[in-house]
């Protein structure tokens, strides 16, 4: 019964299932997004995972499951090494792992990376059971888990404060036995960043593979690839961004600093939106939902908004009508997620991890609905 | 100190104060809403009041609180009859009462009625203090709490399973420490019934004191007077309709007994809403919203929705947004309400107290913030 | 299928189960003890009860259930009446309908009597099914659920802040399906009451019908003769007793006023119990539980204390322990009950409805492992 | 205000204050039991500890808290590493941080060492605030967190599933404001282990260091050494012992490999305790009783048991009974935990998260009682 410790490439290991948009390599496998990862089912007392990282400012955190419960939670350190998930566990049951990327794809520093390269184990791999849906989730800090890590005090932006496991995607995914994907930026909108700077629109780079990375290493890595949407179709895509165009409505103006071109949602003196800024951020938003279902044609579209603010709900039901005008698409809805409250808060203003569990509570529940599994 | 029980009627008693719209006449005092009914602080050791009911086939209910709990829930007898509330108290101390009709006014039932003729006491009346907020509600079964008493499996439409207490409306004034107005009718919509009944529309009777109201006696009572607007002015009126409006598309024509005239709002083949119905429920709503407004000028007025399905938000974003643009009316919103759930419906498949709570939760928050008391 | 309605006395219907100890007489029937009244099911449209009520100070309160749902509570009133229950239910359907005393049996109130005398309806009634097991309860004022209803200031003692369905006794019966007799009394203990009263311990009334009370009438109705207790074998016997022998420890001496005779148990200087007392205590104790094994043979005898302190507990082990000793007596356990807190707390430094649906819950998980159906 | 980057060993580094019993040496630190590590304020932007761990089959785990939040669960590895706790942070204000021991110290497992030798800070040390009060906790693999982390199927007896920061001993202690000692062994008693071998009781090593450790490394660090009860004195000894005394009435006959000695704790036929042997449980509890209390003159000291069964009970008041009655001590006291239940169960059979949370409520609530800050 007792095997040899043995190490093995990820791309020597085709019944481990990876998760999250990558480039064509498998060993390195890179993850790019947050909830990014691997699984795999394997037997064995004892297993190893190679991992890689590097950065600048803002290093990558990885969480590790076994059979469902997240066992540890660790701040990924330069360089190759091998990091230990389990020991001494039973030779002979299968113990299903997973390898999750807890923080965002980091548009402000080009020289993070996150690599996994193989395994060490003296089991054996068994295939990984299919889940019953997929849902892809795209947004911002909010979907990034920004805050939902950390005390209410907390105010710097560090890594260590974002979690994809105690977000709201991550566990609607799970109360509805899902694989997941989660794409997102905090700080982006549809229309512009919460800084009025027009490169942070998350639709800009939804039809690549990671295209907000910088650094010439993620783009060899190719984060910056067009992404082949046949090879992953999801039941569902959530959007969920609008809290940063609203906020670019109060932020100053950007200035691009190569070419002196300006960026302004602009206030009126009455205090309310200027009506062809909103117009601007509705027609992106419409936009988008054209784009999102060209790349994803059976999907529900669904537009979940709320947890910071509802400012911009009127828009993005007017968008919505355009598009199912526009279009005749009968399969985008709105929903609005329960606000985050004084006492669901997390780090930094955000929401904490209650107010993610409440949240994807609700959007569960309304998910089930709309894929008719009541 | 000790004193003798002596009997009041009401109109001798200012410092008593009636909420809910009602007719000129203090005693009786008409109770036709949900949720009214009188407020008292009063010292002695005894409190008795004295009620009147009359009614066919619906039967009014009623609560009692004292110091703000509930201690009585009972089924109104036919007559006129003195009620205990409490006995041997501390005849020094203040108690705060309500008296509160549980059941809403009875379209269906001409016969139906709940009046307070006065008071016996040892006590003195003291004044009632006043509450921080006025808010107004108008709505279906859903606001008038049908179901939120009862088990799942409970079918009879009957006044037993309505409480007012238990409903979303009268807890959020609760968390807001507002009076609130209850106008609510179980079928009733915006356009039409849930049956198609042109008749069952809340604006159609909005600017009465009671206008769905039948019945001469009613009428005597002053039930279909035009209300004075200027007596009560809400910091916000919640509108929580539509749920019948979405209801009729699915439900078979009405043709009227008496002149044959038909309605129906159509379904098309696909199974969606025909647009040109879906036009006029938008049109319908906003309307309302203009009669609203007209009424209550300054209120803030939030359409809160969806403990029920969601199926017609994007058309109430509609509505809000041509009556804002065509009014500049720049306090109306759209709020949805979290869904009930499995494990939070109550009886006749309407949501329960849990549900309730939650959306009151829910509400009040977002009420807080529009109220500016965050 | 419509029928006339009926009046019947509670002698001619024999499918009508009564809960609680009573007398002989059926029609009427006695209510001593609070949680005791009647269960029937019942088909038709409509249904009342004969409710006769009498009383100096302290009123009975009751309560009505249909189908398991609390739908009314009342304070009983002087004199017989007819109590509508349900109204307009479909004919065909079986309604199952409680009628429960919401107070405890009134020592200092001989005139207080709570009596049924019969129904009235257009159904026909059905049996009543059995519950899977019998629980007997035995205690003081938190038996008796004082203060699970009103707010914490409440400092009137009054039978409105009491409530058998909201106590600890009542929510374990039915978690565990059981049908319950609760005998208890503010304020009584197992040696004295909480003010040094010997006559204030309840061994001395347990093997009566309701032994407490005073009164020719309440003698008439046989409150004083002797229990059948052949007639109704419990499951299992909880005595929650021994906060009030705790507190007599710090109460002042009682002086009997016709003898002279006087009681106190004892501080010592040091602020400790005086040994001797606290003997005297274990020692009734003990003989109470001898008593309680002699009526009850095959029941699981298990004092459950905790709610308001565990002062005593040491003593109650020592009393289990020495009857055990000298009896052989296996089935008798000690259960400590979980502690009302600041955030649990009712009225009148009492228990608050959370608190005893805490305690409910931790008991029936006890009893549910003694009573082997884990 | 920028600072270099510096590396201290903790021997310079008076201001960090470590927690658990320890040997002499502060660089390196041992840290022995669970919940034992080390707890420092810290300006600057980044902090990195330098880890050594050793071990045979059981390795320890180890978490990081920064400013009350656990942001870090690792397992340790072979060797000496720098472990990075935060980075990017503000460099100007106070972080405080927590090195905390996941894991038991391992009786089976003599080559196991956790130990910290210093720290690498641009910030600069200051001051730990002291907490109110300080509490020990003596028990068993409950006591350890054992299945407090992982799902209920795991049965694998691995260090992943315990954790200190998910225990009641731990949380009782966030509660109270305290620092916390936790000396605990799974599967080890008061007389007896589990499997009736009698070297498997915490009173015998309760006067060392860490007395239930072998090697000579661990000889070396000063685990056997006699501990110094003066340097330390709780304000509150917390025992959770008996639950393995128990099992061992069900486990069979320990034999000395060497001598051939044996020990039992004997069944009756009936199924019932042989009274000579409980009576041996209650002597060594009792004589336990008086070390603890000759350790510390002050400390109230409290058995509180109960979370996985309550058989002891009794023997458990009669053992503090006669403690007290033979030395006169007042500060002893015994204390029910809740109840594991089948919903709150964890890992390996043991409480789970929830459970634990349950049982520090209670225990902290009736600690704060006995300590006088209600």
């Amino acid at each position: 019964m007792e095997q040899k410790m043995r190490t093995m490439a990820l791309e020597d290991a085709p019944l481990i299932r990876a998760h999250g948009r990558t480039g064509p390599s498998r060993s390195p496998l890179a993850l790019f997004w947050t909830g990014s990862g691997i699984e795999l089912v394997v037997t064995g007392t004892e297993l190893w995972l190679e991992v890689e990282a590097s950065f600048g400012p803002y290093e990558p955190w990885f969480s590790l499951l076994v059979n469902g419960t997240p066992v540890s939670r660790q701040m990924a350190q330069e360089g190759r090494r091998w990091v230990p998930v389990f020991r001494g566990m039973d030779p002979r049951t299968a113990k299903r792992v997973r390898f999750v990327k807890e923080t965002q794809a980091m548009s402000g520093d080009p020289a993070c990376a996150l690599l996994l390269h193989g395994l060490r184990t003296d089991g054996e791999l068994l295939p990984v059971p299919e889940r019953a849906r997929r849902i892809e989730f795209v947004g911002d800090s909010i979907t990034s888990g920004e805050g939902a890590v950390g005390a209410q005090a907390e105010e710097d932006w560090i890594p260590m404060w974002f979690s994809a496991l105690d977000s709201y995607g991550w566990r609607t995914a799970e109360a509805l036995d899902a694989d997941c994907r989660i794409l997102s930026q905090s700080g982006w909108g549809v229309l512009s960043g919460w800084d009025n700077d027009p490169r942070s629109r998350m639709p800009a780079v939804y039809e690549q593979t990671c295209g907000l990375l910088g650094g010439e290493r993620n783009a060899a890595l190719g984060a910056l690839e067009p992404h082949d949407f046949g090879s992953w179709q999801p039941d569902a895509v959530v959007v969920n961004l609008g809290t940063n165009d609203s906020g670019a409505f109060r932020s100053p103006q950007w200035t691009c600093a190569e070419t002196g071109q300006t960026f302004k949602q602009r206030l009126k003196d009455d205090g309310s939106f200027h009506e062809e800024d909103l117009q601007a951020f509705e027609a992106a938003a419409e936009q988008f939902l054209g784009r999102l279902r060209a790349c994803n044609p059976q999907a529900w579209i669904v537009w979940a908004y709320g947890m910071l603010g509802i400012e911009m709900m009127p828009s993005l039901y007017r968008a919505v009508d355009a598009h199912a005008r526009r279009t005749g698409d009968r399969r985008v809805a709105v929903f609005q997620l329960p606000a985050m409250t004084a006492r669901t808060q997390g780090a930094r203003q955000h929401p904490g991890a209650e107010a993610h569990r409440q949240a994807a509570e609700a959007l569960a529940e309304h998910l089930r609905g709309l894929l008719h599994e009541r």
